[in-house]
């Protein structure tokens, strides 16, 4: 049985546990987790014993072969082809479901129209924790990602655009067996690197800069995340200080992972040490997230979160300090939840 | 006065036309289109003669910087900050909007409990048709685009992946200024061709195959779509019988085309041709579709289409006839709509 077939099989079982009829999936990436079938256009009904897809015209036979396991109904229009197979099969309306947090307001609005109920976190439930074939996706993804690092790092130059590094740290990760950059990667020179979400731009580096690069790939649809920061050139004391309370703070909140333990609580331990140090005001966002077939997804790893910490969740510890006009430092792993610590993958 | 200042100007005269008192937006694409600013987690709040947006503490000084034209809130607990805002100024919270294509369900519902109301379309308004700096990225990203194709196609030959050659053609669009591909480029060899959206693989080239691409660059945040087909060797009777009628079809429309006639109208005028022709089974999409800062966007050019074209929209005509198993044929360009007729921008 494929990895998709036992996917739907456990979705299934957890319809039975909730008592349900049926779930609606219509979002790519939830049916891509059930099927392998990536693409956008697709809606998928899963019952406690059967599991439809209608797929629009243009996408039929190619979804036939490559998801051979699940019935495939060509439709010129989707939504109203998955209403009337629910009416067809008798499942009661009152336990078929939608998943709130994976449609847009029209669709969830459309299946609302027509009886269905919300019903949250099913897909998301199974896609929490990582095993087998997504966990070795995910550590090839975070393994190409560390490699590529140490050949990209040597190739920064004075002269070089924060753009063309971007560009060939990409080339050596495809060249590593990554099948694209897992979200637009991120190269900050200079002042530039104060700015967390800097848009990797045609900035020239000079002598003497601070160099940020937030980074990863996708092996399998599985995707890597991961921040490094160096200075070129001969770094100031400032630099140097901001560096190693940052480094710290990382690897205090890494040591501190383990399964059971509170989200709220890494980002505790790794905030409470900056503050401590004088800069918690220019640690301007969350310790972390997780990384699976997106590259934020559950949990969350903030001051705010609820979720606790469970073995085989994989997510990042990347704790920064931004000082506007000058530099900023992130450093950032991707990381394995153990039952009694973690495993950095990101090395 | 800024494109972007305009762009809200303008936004501004809609709500005093429809007698509404401000809009929440809260999409990237839209809220970039009005500031230029498009990283996820910013909302706006637009009045009849305010702005406002509402910055994640993360992307505050980024934003500040970016953006000096609009007042900006940092804020932790984004979408409660605009409920407040709304309050404090005492907008009549019956006509503050929110635009449901644009909402997640989740996000739509929030908005929809604090008592605003759906309003589609104002944004979407503003982005149907093109000009000044628009029209000027998007012919840019044409001109590069189609000029790529000159350079890659000598470049095709038996061996190479499909993966290869989309990067390849990725890295020649960025050589001549754009700023990255527009979506996942299909580069599809032999029967691969047939499916619509195959999805680039290592597939080897072989000799007497067919080659279609689908590809285009980004400019300045607008986009390009084009696809070519050519045959790698010496192409049999079927082959080039069906890419004749594919050719003739995707002409006829193009012709067709011009401000005032119906979208409908268009995929007709293509789609006649090749059910005439015996085909028509296998033109298994829609004709075109709008392209801007999205790839798709409005307005539809399919068979059920109520859209009216009008002079400045920007537009794909890409008749396409897939023989499963064998090959597909499709021939697309981006276009501008103009009064008399339209302009091919993809050449």
């Amino acid at each position: 049985m494929s990895i998709y077939s036992q996917r739907i099989k456990e979705l299934q079982r957890l319809l039975k546990k909730e008592k349900l009829d049926a779930v609606v999936i219509n979002r790519p990436i939830e049916a891509g987790f059930l099927t392998g079938f990536y693409l956008d256009g697709c809606v998928l009904l899963i019952s406690k014993t059967n599991a439809w897809a209608f797929v629009p015209k243009m996408l039929f036979e190619h979804f036939k072969y490559k998801v051979p396991f699940v019935e495939a109904v060509a439709s010129n229009d989707i939504k109203a082809g998955v209403i009337a197979e629910i009416k067809k099969y008798k499942f009661k309306i009152k336990k078929t479901v939608f998943q709130p947090e994976t449609e847009t307001y029209v669709s969830g609005m459309f299946w609302k129209k027509h009886g269905l109920i919300e019903k949250a976190g099913l897909t998301a439930c199974l896609r929490l924790t990582k095993k087998g074939a997504e966990l070795k996706a995910i550590r090839k993804a975070c393994h190409v990602a560390a490699k590529a690092f140490l050949v990209i790092k040597s190739r920064i130059k004075a002269g070089r655009t924060e753009i063309s590094v971007a560009r060939e740290l990409e080339d050596i990760m495809q060249a590593m067996g990554a099948t694209g950059p897992s979200f637009d990667l991120i190269v900050a020179f200079g002042a530039n690197s104060a700015l967390p979400h800097h848009e990797t731009s045609m900035r020239v580096l000079k002598k003497n800069e601070a160099v940020l690069i937030d980074y990863g790939c996708i092996y399998d649809f599985y995707r890597s995340d991961m921040t490094r920061t160096f200075f070129y050139g001969k770094a100031d004391t400032e630099f140097k200080k901001v560096y190693s309370i940052v480094e710290t703070s990382q690897k205090k909140a890494v040591k501190a992972l383990k399964s059971g333990i509170k989200a709220a609580f890494i980002d505790k331990t790794a905030r409470d040490l900056i503050m401590d140090e004088g800069y918690g005001q220019y640690f301007v966002h969350g310790t972390g997230h997780g990384v699976g077939l997106e590259i934020h997804e559950a949990p969350t790893v903030n001051s705010k979160s609820k979720d606790i910490l469970k073995e085989g969740m994989i997510l990042t510890v990347e704790p920064g300090i931004y000082l506007n006009g000058k530099f900023g430092v992130r450093i950032e792993d991707t990381l394995l939840v153990k039952k009694n610590g973690c495993e950095i993958l990101t090395k």
